[in-house]
This record gives structure tokens, C-alpha cells and sequence, in this order.
């Protein structure tokens, strides 16, 4: 076993700050990475504050970060895919049953025994999991994905969650050119959405309440932007949109998007509201309209993301800061005071 | 210009009594049909009462009816698919514009200049059209389907709408042999969903808070009955419906539902609650499950759908009244006292 140094909440009032934890001496098929950079997301910090107790009560101390870029340091003796020296990336999820309906679908994100890369049984060193804000992570190679060199790191990082996020809807739903795609909210969800559409060869649209998000909305790759609080903007685009991602994780009219969808039109959520969305039946019977949801990606789709982002020189935009900043990001994220990621450059945990 | 017998309101809060109407003379493409049966359909009691004012508003004096079998008694020159003394049905829809997205799609029923068999405004006469409670009609052939002459009549009416509505999203989500099928709710629709599901091979599961409907609902064809409101028989099946029909009009909780699809798994609504469903974004993000509304089916589909009905001898199970009882069923439609549709044998009307 190592240890590492790591930033840890103590509990779900208590800020960040350094720690050390254990991580695990590499077994036969497992990649030991140095951590260079981890993406923030929003389900860091409803982690470390325990907003989703409900169903998914965190454990103390909790490590969070999931948008993992690195340099492999060790492997196993039977890994095959991976050598020190390689760039890798490692998102979400660290393990899974590999034997599920799900599993043998290549959608380990629906896997009943999936291990989160945080706060998740850990069943090599007992205790939950710990995540990416820390200078090293050790990680079965099925679940380590290879980084293209051409990127920027930093912004690569967001990629293994937001990106992959926003990508697998996309797919899954068919985007291509000749349609159009509509994102609601230009946060760090929306922004990959927009940037994967448009590459994907949809006119995109962008819905926002943040008029001043308009400029950067066409920057990023809309053709198009909508201020969503105004009755007649909204109505003449109705019944045209092909597919809708929503990225909004508060409280929302869906109704006012479900009715812009057209002949069987999908609008799929990747936020998530706390409380529930209401729905008028005959949004979705005129013209039998679905809703959906989305849930990050899997695995060999996470691989194929990146490589997509190599080949087209995507990455997400994002403001580096040194890990020690990490709590006034946290409230700062909430203002949604960021354009649009933080990525943490793991250096600074090394040199704090 | 003909008159016929019909049954009209005259207001929200009017009964149905005897009136006259006027058909059009058989234009070229017209054919004329003396009506046998008409089922009973909960949009007619919500037309006549004016429910749907706000999106749908109700010109007085209504006469509905949207689900009819009859006999052709004259066709126009031009048509050529139909003679007189054919068996033949009509339902939701009369015309449509056949040049817009779901015309081209074969899907006239989301065509914006669609015109429904009732209270749409009348190319021909004006005013509005008038249904099925009528001795006769006259109707563009494009909107006439053939009737297999193996079934009873009294029950192949329903097909009209209560059929199609629920055989058509059936068979958009492809359901066959070897998938399990959740139906919530055993009316009108229900009875045909069970029927449908069943006959496409699924394994059928009905969803019911009447525990009396349960041996019925085995009669009809379902492998299994469950109380909704039995929170550890519903947990007995979470994850594992590839496909839910919900055919309920009443608010009810769509998450306990939503729960129980398994991974890409849909939940359609067919029935139409006035207020909005709460939908907890959760159940969608988890198992990639979407939600979706139908409406009844395009012309070709009725047609696909009625000559299924004949090769496996499916037809509604009705209760036959005379149209003098038509107040009367209203009121137990709204007790769900009949099993499961009502249908109007019109040689009352032409006897009374």
C-alpha cells in the first residue's frame, strides 16, 4: 500500500483540505497513475455536502473527483493495454460485475455492481472509494481510458464526465447533420453539448436566462440563441426541434421545451432536479414525443469520445486552479461563476 | 344534402337528445356509409362537456363518435376501393392535409390540418363535423378502413380508437415474444392493451388499485395481476418491464412506474390527466428509461391494425346499448362501470 496526499472533507459542513489516504499496491491488472489534472463537477459537491442522502448517503472522509488525467507510473504484470509513461484517463466509474445485462451491453453506467470512483464500497482496502483530488489513483485497466496527446490536458479532464455526459445522448439518439439540436443551460454540461452537436453537423440552439451567455453560446458552436423567458422567442421555433439536451438540474418549465419537440422528437434530461419535474401528458402525445434520461456513458463509449475530441480537437474550457482554492471554487460554482469547468492542476497538491 | 338522424348536445350541460343533421351529397371521392355501431369513447363525453376549452374548445351542438362500423350504401365515382355493402369503419380522423412531415410519414394523426370525425371545422358544410351517433356519414375513401368480416361488429367498433390507440405505440416500441409488458389501468384501452400485448407474445402484466378486476384481467389474457398500491409487489418488479402502457386519466404517481423498466425500457401514455405528472428525473437518468405519449395511429396503421385484429379474432368487449340509454352510460363511464367499452347499436336510432 501507498500513501498519497489527497484533499478530503470531513464531513458535510466542513471545508477541504489536505489529507493523506491509502492507495491500494497495484495488483495483477491494475494501472498506478500520477494525477495531473481532475475536473470539478457538481456531483463533487453534492457529495461532499451529502445532498443526495437519500439514496446515496456519503461516507466520511470523502475524496471527490471523477475527471481524471494522468501519466501511468506502474501497471500490473498482466496489463496488456497500458505502459508507463501513457497518457490516461479515468472517469466515473472504477469497477463493475462485468457479468450483468447491462455489463455485456457495454452500459457498465447501469451496472447493479458498479463502483463509483468515489464514495463506493471499496473492495480492495475496505471503505469507499476515493477520488481524483489527489496526486495518485490506482485503477483496473478496464475501466482506464486512453487520453489522445494532441489535447490540451486541463481541458481534457472534464471530458470523462460532462463530456461523455453530453456525448452519449447525443448518439444514443441519433444527432447528425440536417437536424436540429437544442441545449438548455450553457453550464459545464451544456457547453460540451453545444461543442458535440455542432460537430456532429446539427444547427444548434442554444436556450438560455443569461442574455450575456449569448456571445460566448455562438463562440462555442450554436448557429442560434434563445432566451428561454421570452413566450414569443419560444414560439416560433415549436414543434422543430429534433432532439433537446437539457442540462438544467434546478426547477424548469419541460413543457415549454417538450412542446418545441417535433414528430417524435426526444428531449433527454442529464441534470437532476432534486424535486420533480411536472409533465403535461398531452406535451408528449401530440406528436409522440418521449423524454428520457442519461447517465454518463460506458466504458468502450467514454474510449470513444476521446478519440472523437483527438480527431477534432475538442476539449472542454475551463480555469485551471491550484487545489488549494478548491472550496472558493465550490462556491463560485454554485454562482455558476465559471467558464465552464474547473480543472485542478494536480502540481499544486504536490508542491502545497 | 341529405338529413339523418343523429343524437346532438346542445351545451356543456345538455344532455343528448334526437336532432337532425345534414351529410353532404358523395362528392367523387366520397363514401357514404349507414352506420351499425358506434363505440362510446371518453373524448366524447369530454367534447360534449366542453373539458378540453382551453386547447380544443366544443361548437354546439355537438354530435360525436369517433369509433364506427357501418355499411357502404354509395361511393363517389372516383372511388375505387370500396362498393356498396362493403363493411367498413371510420375513426378518429376524416382528412388530413396529405402533404405535410406526417402525412409523407403515413402518420395523419399529427397532421396540423387534420380533421377529426367531430367537432372540426367541415371543409364541405361548414360549421363542424359531425360523428358516428348518426344514422349515416359521408367520408373521403382515404379515411375509410376496410372491416374483416369474421368479427362481431358491436365489438370491432372500439378498434376504431380504443384499438388503434393502444396497438400503435405497441408496436412503435416493438413489443414481441419474450419481453414483459406492464398495462396500467383495465378500461377501454387497457382491455385492448392487455389483449394486443398479449397477442404480440409479451409476457402481460396488469397494473390495477380494483383487486376485483384481477380474474378479468387473467380472462383477457394477462400472465399476471398486481395491486399498485402494494408497495412490496410493485418492488417485486422493479427493472424489469421492457415496455409500460399507461392507459390511466387520473393523476397517479408515473415514478412508481418509471421504477420498474429495465435499461432503455419506455412507459407510454395513451389516457390524458388534465394536470400535469410529476416526473422525478431520477427514474429517467437511471437506466437511460424514457417517457412517452401516443395518439390513436395513422390510416395505414388502423388499417394494418383491424386486419390484425381479423387473423387472430380480437375485437373489444362491449356492453351494446340503444342510443336512448347513451345519457345514462356517461354517468357509469365515469364509474368505469362497463366492461369495457360501450357500443351503440344504431338501429336504435333508426327504430326510435
Amino acid at each position: 500500500m501507498d500513501q498519497a496526499r489527497a484533499y478530503s472533507a470531513a464531513s458535510a459542513t466542513s471545508p477541504l483540505q489536505p489529507d493523506t489516504i491509502q492507495r491500494r499496491a497495484t495488483t495483477d491488472t491494475d494501472v498506478q497513475i500520477e494525477i495531473l489534472f481532475c475536473g470539478v463537477c457538481h456531483s463533487d459537491l453534492h457529495t461532499v455536502r451529502n445532498d443526495w442522502a437519500s439514496f446515496m448517503p456519503t461516507v466520511y472522509p470523502v475524496v471527490p473527483g471523477h475527471e481524471i488525467v494522468g501519466r501511468v507510473t506502474a501497471v500490473g504484470p498482466a496489463v496488456t493495454r497500458y505502459a508507463p509513461g501513457d497518457l490516461v484517463g479515468v472517469g466515473c466509474l472504477v469497477d463493475s460485475d462485468h457479468t450483468c445485462a447491462a455489463c455485456q451491453a457495454d452500459r457498465e453506467q447501469f451496472c447493479p455492481g458498479g463502483v463509483f470512483t468515489y464514495n463506493s464500497p471499496d473492495r480492495h482496502l475496505g471503505g469507499v472509494t476515493y477520488g481524483g483530488y489527489s496526486e495518485s489513483i490506482v485503477v483496473d485497466e478496464r475501466f482506464v481510458l486512453r487520453v489522445p496527446k494532441n489535447l490540451d490536458l486541463a481541458g481534457v479532464a472534464p471530458l470523462l464526465c460532462a463530456g461523455i455526459t453530453t456525448y452519449s445522448p447525443l448518439r444514443h439518439w441519433k444527432v447528425e447533420a440536417g437536424q436540429k439540436v437544442g441545449v438548455v443551460g450553457l453550464g459545464g454540461l451544456g457547453h460540451m453539448g453545444v461543442k458535440f452537436a455542432r460537430a456532429f453537423g446539427a444547427h444548434v440552439v442554444v436556450f438560455t436566462t443569461s442574455p450575456a451567455k449569448a456571445e460566448d453560446a455562438l463562440r462555442l458552436g450554436a448557429h442560434e440563441v434563445v432566451d428561454s423567458r421570452d413566450p414569443d422567442a419560444m414560439a416560433a421555433h415549436a414543434g422543430t426541434f429534433n432532439f433537446i439536451l437539457d442540462t438544467v438540474s434546478a426547477q424548469h418549465d419541460l413543457n415549454a421545451y417538450l412542446n418545441l419537440l417535433t414528430l417524435d422528437g426526444n428531449l433527454t434530461l442529464v441534470g437532476a432536479p432534486n424535486e420533480p419535474l411536472p409533465v403535461a401528458s398531452f406535451a408528449l402525445l401530440f406528436g409522440r414525443r418521449s423524454l428520457s434520461g442519461s447517465l454518463i456513458g460506458g466504458i468502450a463509449e467514454t474510449q470513444e469520445m476521446l478519440d472523437f475530441c483527438g480527431e477534432h480537437g475538442i476539449t472542454a474550457d475551463v480555469e485551471v486552479i491550484p487545489i488549494q482554492q478548491i472550496n472558493e471554487a465550490y462556491e463560485r460554482m454554485l454562482r455558476s461563476d465559471v467558464k465552464y469547468r474547473f480543472s485542478i492542476d494536480m502540481a499544486s497538491l504536490r508542491a502545497g
